[in-house]
């Protein structure tokens, strides 16, 4: 896990790809390299900053602010496709992607001012994709990339580092059918292998340092995995 | 991250923590160092390993089972606090430690064979501490020691694994009152990072390939976290 220091602070337009070569200059990428990339880098690239002096507020977010600034609520609202528990200001609700998640992933901290909020990116895979791309034609290597976020969990405290958006890589490792040393089939087990690269990438990144990148060297998890492969579907969930 | 090979399979009474210190031979352990162990390593030299077929199923475990060995169910019931979902024969339930996962921590895979069930250990901080004790006797040095295991999620497809117990590390660090690096305050962020660590450990541990430990190497997270400081108290939690 190798942090990547030195990307200045991001404006709209800037070449993040770009960036994280220059930054992972002394690296040297290499074939293989998966590059994790923190969403806040991705969307304010891409433009995904609200300011939130020019917002209305709705009835329903003026409800769920409680004491907090409802017009950041309404913000949340419009990023989520339903909200699925609320403890004013807590919000947990699903984004139009699919990801259940606090504030449907709108974030203040890291941004450039207390009227500036930050959305995830309109298609993390997209994102995904196309730094992979141009990282690519920059360095002539094949990397792969994961555009991460830290999420809450249920029933566990704290936030882990989960994948968007993923390029090039194995997103969900499927083991069913395969042995272990003792000859045992496993059943359906499943590896979500990106997410586990988010979370040890966040170990480098920190979240107060500056850091919005780390490679991660070594795993020979070439593929073609997709942040939404990770997204479970809702047939499947039993905590809805 | 350094997988620890060459461990043999496990009885019950074995010295795991010798066995880790000799398989850490080659790469010496450091002060900071932090040793993953899988659960089902510690499990098995706890003893905590049950036969099945001695075992009479409740009219519960009938009912739970659909298709599958009833006995496996009446054992996992045995283990399990609450049963939060059930979907024949698919069972998250919340363990008597606090943790919610899928078959109460019971698990069949990488044991002695088809009648037999491996159950989580019955206090893994409690393990964690012993191991980090005994390392630290044989080799003088200050380790960090996480017991790991393979969780489902909520709402997301794929295992990730996670930190059962924690000893000689921060469990979840706190970023309350830290500032970012352009001076706003984080609120209230706390990152899971024992269980970011159990993440980082299974890229190289695998789960068929019989390495049941690993080192995270560089992180400086000494502390006296507990894996239960990332279990989320009732009174707190939306998904109940």
């Amino acid at each position: 896990m190798i942090p990547l220091r030195g990307i200045p602070e991001l404006e709209k337009g800037d070449d993040l790809a770009a960036l994280i070569v220059e930054a992972a200059r002394a690296a040297e990428l290499e074939d293989g390299d998966v590059v994790v990339v923190a969403q806040k880098a991705v969307s304010k690239v891409e433009g995904r900053v609200v300011d939130v002096s020019v917002v209305e507020p709705s009835e329903r977010a003026l409800e769920l602010a409680g004491e907090t600034d409802p017009r950041r609520l309404e913000i949340i609202l419009r990023e989520a496709r339903e909200v699925l528990r609320s403890r004013p200001p807590l919000v947990i609700a699903e984004t139009q992607h699919g990801f259940v998640c606090a504030s449907a992933g709108v974030d203040a901290s890291n941004a450039k001012g207390p009227d500036t909020l930050v959305l995830l990116p309109v298609d993390p895979d997209a994102s995904a994709a196309l730094l992979r791309e141009r990282i690519g034609a920059l360095t002539r290597t094949e990397v792969g990339v994961v555009v991460s976020d830290s999420f809450g969990r249920a029933w566990r405290l704290g936030t882990t580092d989960v994948a968007l958006g993923v390029a090039g890589i194995t997103a969900l490792l499927d083991l069913d059918g395969q042995r272990d040393s003792l000859g045992y089939e496993l059943h359906a087990t499943q590896i979500a292998v990106a997410d586990e690269i988010a979370s040890a990438a966040q170990l480098v990144m920190g979240k107060t340092d500056g850091v919005p990148a780390a490679i991660v060297r070594g795993l020979r998890l070439q593929g073609d995995g997709l942040g939404r492969d990770l997204v479970m579907p809702r047939a499947r969930d039993l905590f809805r």
